[in-house]
């Protein structure tokens, strides 16, 4: 089906757009009532994870109720990990938590390189979502990039500092890389099956990029996320490396179309380095706590130092749970009435 | 009484040294048995910071076990805002927290500028801390930046985002203010009280800086920061702003005597854009759990990287609790064992 909204996918391409797209990570969430209804009917967070119905109406809410350019698939990055052979948990208030983690070469061969058909829950929520928007708005696809997956696979959970999974790159490079090759492999058949399932663009979130150093980051991260990016050629594919400001560098010779950046990188130095590739971000969700006042200008001030082109609207992060409803809604209208001026020279 | 060593002062202040002074933060804690031992007998941690005998004992291990080029008088950011008005306690496991919080104007009313005399636990700790040391070793006195204690004082604990507390910067910029000018006049109060006491050099630790966008960084932390730097000049001040690596470019032209880094910032860019500042940092905390030879060699890797002059070297974060004693030796053995190779034009 032919999408009636295409802006985000043009954007994306870096063809010059009537306004500038917009959604806002973690927009499919707890911030809408009717989420929190489907969540509860749900029962947990895993059950609406992995069961295509419901996670494909969460889906497409918020382009229905926030009027957003784009709606992203609801699922986990930790389903890949748990396709891979290790199965994941949610504690409602302390994050996800693995129950094995990976600690030796043993672990790493047990793991299975991961196929689409592992994830077919996911590959079908996608075909219901597509179904459910009628080329209302693109379908992003995501997963998370290999370094983020490999630090829950040694941590276990969440962590400020991710130092064992940190300690097992600076001990075992040669098993890292090993690890590392076996999850890359496994996201690129995972996110091929979201592609042909009906994905219309992919974003590859490195949530912990911030962790490593810049020389680490290279060798451990980017490198894989730019073998996904080389992998998939069907449709555009986003890279989000948060914190890791100057990564930048490395994505705008990478083979991905659009660099994700958090609300302390400077557009600017992004424009000067990545010429070619369409930014996406930025704003600072706390912005969404302030008056409406304060809203609109941030985000004027925002859209006006990305420009009119190359640019996708988003947060610098997910939305915080504790976010107006109404607030969102009012950044959406705010980016979508916002033109550019026009400078005659 | 004079310093026999004074190399960290002389790199403080600019001037060349024989070779590059070396301390860690965080030395004087959990790596060290000594330390377990002197906190056991404390019974609490808070117990340990508040007593000047044990505290001036735990301050100057590092110097006599580890030969580190300095000590850091043993104590908390969080006594400031205690002598504010607002009592903190230590959870083993979860860190701090405040059973009170600030909430608006009449809270910030409340709160006291403290003077030297309402943290004298501390003025006696360092004077303490000088005798023991006896002219070995400088003495560094510290305080927490005044962003850093105000997203305390309003998140009441640690927190991956402090959105409560920016929550606080977007809706109440002007009661921001007041309660970060309260905070910067009583840090400096408080430092000028550790100086008369015998501190060498002053560290101001932004911890929480990398939440903040680079504007409101420039609004709400660099300014009281830069406040600070100009109300101490009998001695000279490091600054660290952990995470936010635009900053370099504020404190380049700001009266403090040292940046530091952390991992992920680049000693290059950094050397470009603060040549009349020392520097001090960066190795990542993790690489000390690797063997020996990954230690030397990333160890000297910075080391050649900072060059000779204007260098004081150091973890880029707080050594990390179960880092082997022997390693953090040994990465002190081999900054000291290290020589700059001349270059001849």
């Amino acid at each position: 089906m032919k999408l009636m909204n295409d802006l985000l996918i043009r954007a994306a391409r870096g063809e010059s757009t009537e306004r500038t797209p917009v959604w806002l990570m973690r927009q499919a969430g707890r911030i809408l009532p009717e989420y929190r209804q489907v969540r509860k009917d749900a029962g947990s967070f895993k059950t609406l994870v992995n069961t295509p119905d419901l996670a494909s109406e969460v889906t497409i809410q918020p382009v229905e109720i926030l009027g957003v350019d784009a709606a992203i698939i609801f699922s986990d990055i930790l389903v890949l990990p748990e396709a891979m052979g290790l199965p994941y948990e949610i504690a409602e208030s302390k994050g996800p938590w693995f129950g094995r983690t990976v600690e030796n070469r043993h672990d790493i061969e047990g793991l299975k390189i991961a196929e689409a058909d592992d994830l077919s829950f996911v590959l079908k929520a996608i075909e219901q979502s597509k179904k459910k928007l009628a080329g209302r708005a693109p379908l992003i696809g995501f997963a998370g990039a290999p370094w983020t997956i490999f630090a829950y696979m040694i941590e276990g959970t969440g962590s400020k500092t991710f130092s064992k999974a940190k300690k097992f790159l600076y001990c075992e490079p040669a098993l890292s890389h090993k690890l590392l090759e076996k999850i890359t492999l496994s996201t690129i058949y995972y996110l091929k099956g979201q592609i042909a399932a009906g994905a219309d663009i992919i974003q590859v979130f490195d949530s912990w990029a911030g962790v490593l150093s810049p020389v680490q980051y290279r060798e451990f991260s980017q490198r894989y996320i730019n073998l996904i990016s080389e992998g998939i050629s069907e449709v555009p594919v986003i890279v989000f490396a948060k914190g890791a400001p100057y990564s930048v560098t490395g994505f705008a010779q990478s083979p991905c179309d659009v660099i994700g950046m958090d609300w302390t990188m400077n557009v600017k130095e992004y424009r000067t380095k990545a010429p070619n590739k369409t930014l996406q971000g930025n704003l600072d969700p706390c912005v969404l706590y302030a008056v409406p006042d304060v809203i609109k200008q941030e985000t004027e001030k925002m859209l006006t130092a990305f420009g009119p082109d190359r640019h996708i609207c988003n947060l610098g992060h997910g939305l915080y749970p504790d976010t107006e409803k109404e607030k969102v809604k009012f950044f959406v209208d705010t980016v979508k009435n916002f033109r550019h001026h026009t400078v005659i020279h």
